[in-house]
């Protein structure tokens, strides 16, 4: 009997909950309007946010966010690598947390929305929690991870990939982030103890603008992203011999510009002969010496893939290098290739906290898409840690990384709406 | 019978001359000694030279070469532009002077030979006159024009086209042109009164290494300019739209990397499409923002063509605008084209000191070759004033604008020997 009487108890609450958690919905003024006050730190004439992390204006948002959590009832710290951590006690303490996060540091002339949007929703998310006093049984864990535009750091930091040799790197702010974590109150020399292992955390979600125009372009309140893709680099160097544009004779060159040219066309061919959402860039291209009046030594060729499939990557890799190497033969050049460590393999969602965030989405009646994401996130890095879910948001135009990006007061309520909808499910699912 | 008298008296001292110019040699290892001593003047560890114009080491070297001048009995003067003047009397006052030279300024780590091999040979020559006693009829004038290497700045003044924002232009040396030119003892504000009329000079000559291989690879002691090419730079400027290279499906860009990698190719056909011996070169491409994760907004490609006939260099832009147009619009990419002003229209050498320049090569059992000057020298601006002539020697390789140029100090005699002997044979002729 007592049985009974305890599981008719757990139904009533857990029906009281959903239907509860159903009409719970965050604050979409109050997040606007934080959002907006965050906006302002860096903001330069132009209208664009100079927030780089390390910046002033970096530390003095962070201070701003940790005031906001703070006032949403979270323990508050910031770990050695500079991530700001918010906890809320679950109440069931045995239970690792629920996290979810995203960064408040911008690239140069940036814009108000990538990072933000997510961070500013995740710290709604639990004022809202609060304010409602509801408890969830997982503790909850904010996340504002550190310089995500520089290299994903504090999340690199969490899963323990940040080497000790990126520390000396020179970041956007002109220090290293060893100096940039320092400054934003970490400890670069304890970086190693704030590594996480897989299961130190019950689920990872990010809410995002989508850096793309998908569903700017088809009227779609919410993306459901199925992975992040994966992304290599490389750099193909041509070298021929350097020589006086005017007083070498045409046919007594070797001019690494041609098979470069020939090259770069090869790549977009090679990339398009396959079937799939897979995309190659030439982003960049120098030539040295690169003066008008001098025929180039060498020619450099930055060649970006990304594809879900980290192996479908490496097959167009090895019909790139056949293409260039053939052309360096062709030309009497001589052909390094440079593989660029950016530390980016692919990352898979969550299936079931896809379905979750799909069907948080259509209780609130939002339309959905599933898409990849082609941006690199810190929930890339913490896949490694946890099932991961991402939500995305119309951005205007697809715009990112300028001054432009725009995503609506109610795209942005939606998001944060899913979000709060995702982790309360996820609170019931993942015992 | 008086007249007899005179005319026998003539032809006698005629004769003599004849005999006594074929005769007199420059001192080789004198010349070869101030040019060892002038190569000491910046060089830097590796071997290389940095004696950029209005630098230190130029300021010194420029000491160290008035101070040979006066020693070959020249009056010294620095005009306006920075251009160092030595000035030696003729018997005929009424005369222009037969002026001669080249620069002493080099490339950043340049090599000791490009320019001072015809600075020194013009003093050493003076030298050798002054030891015999030997006047001309003309007085003489050996240049060492101001900051050849940084756009023939001294030789612009002297012709009167360097215009006052080319003042303001920052140099190799870090300053402007204007700040370096008063370094050198000159005065921007009064260059406009340097300028020179066609006819105030009888003849302008310039000993040089040629830069390319002819010379040496044919075994060759000689080269006798036909001319100097024109230089005609543009930059082609491809616009499509930056994008984020992860979210912008490969159906969706507008990538101006190819047009502008199908343009790179078409120059190099197109050039090689003409008879003759113009070069045309890319040896600068750039994509902005530049960043292996950006789809570029715009790449630029420059382009420079030279040639002895600036009719042929402007059919070819022709079809190359013709080419870079049709490529635009197959790609939807907007196309800019700016014509970028480098100042270097073709001059012709002087039939009558071509002639002279092989029959004194002639005369000391020198082999020559007629050519083209594929590189810009100040003689090209000073051909606007006088007759001109060019005299080459080898260069080990080819080689130019580099530690590595090396001329024999045997081949540096026979050019400052065959200059000798056109300064005389002119100073007859040119009445």
């Amino acid at each position: 009997m007592k049985i009974h009487i305890l599981t008719l108890s757990l139904c009533l609450e857990f029906l009281f909950l959903s239907s509860y958690a159903q009409n719970l919905k965050v604050n979409a003024d109050r997040l606007h309007e934080s959002l907006m006050t965050l906006s302002t730190f860096g903001k330069n004439e132009k209208g664009g946010t100079d927030r780089v992390a390390y910046s002033d204006h970096d530390l003095r948002a962070r201070d701003y966010v940790m005031n906001l959590m703070r006032d949403a009832g979270m323990e508050v710290s910031v770990d050695y690598a500079g991530n700001i951590i918010g906890r809320r006690i679950g109440k069931n303490t045995s239970m690792k947390p629920i996290s979810f996060g995203s960064h408040i540091d911008e690239v140069p002339n940036g814009g108000d929305y990538d990072g933000p949007v997510g961070s500013m929703s995740a710290i709604e998310v639990v004022k809202t929690l609060a304010e409602n006093r509801l408890y969830t049984d997982h503790p909850l864990e904010v996340i504002i991870f550190a310089n995500e535009e520089g290299g994903v750091i504090g999340s690199r930091a969490l899963v323990g990939s940040l080497s000790s040799s990126a520390l000396d790197v020179v970041s956007n702010a002109g220090i290293s982030h060893a100096e940039g974590i320092r400054k934003l109150g970490g400890n670069p020399d304890r970086i190693p103890e704030v590594k996480r292992k897989p299961g130190d955390i019950a689920a990872f979600l990010e809410l995002h603008i989508e850096q793309g125009g998908n569903l700017d372009r088809e009227k779609i309140n919410i993306g459901v992203v199925e992975g992040i893709v994966a992304i290599e680099w490389w750099e193909f160097t041509f070298k021929g011999k350097a020589n006086h544009a005017g007083t070498t004779p045409m046919n007594m060159r070797k001019d690494p510009m041609l098979p470069a040219a020939k090259f770069v066309l090869a790549v977009n061919e090679i990339v398009n002969s396959y079937e799939g959402r897979q995309v190659g860039t030439v982003g960049k291209i120098q030539a040295f010496p690169g003066a008008g009046n001098v025929i180039p030594g060498e020619v450099k060729v930055n060649v970006e893939l990304r594809d879900l499939s980290s192996e479908k990557i490496w097959q167009i890799y090895a019909d790139l290098e056949k293409k260039a190497k053939e052309l360096a033969f062709a030309s009497q050049t001589e052909l390094d290739i440079n593989h660029i460590e950016v530390a980016s393999h692919p990352a898979m969602a969550d299936e079931k906290i896809r379905e979750i965030i799909q069907a948080q989405a259509k209780n609130l009646g939002l339309s959905t898409l599933s898409l990849p994401s082609g941006a690199g996130h810190d929930a890339q890095e913490m896949a490694r840690l946890a099932p991961m879910g991402m939500i995305f948001i119309p951005s205007k135009d697809g715009i990112s990384h300028a001054p432009e990006e725009f995503s609506s007061k109610q795209d942005i309520a939606n998001g944060a709406n899913v979000l709060l909808g995702t982790i309360l499910q996820i609170d019931r699912l993942f015992k």
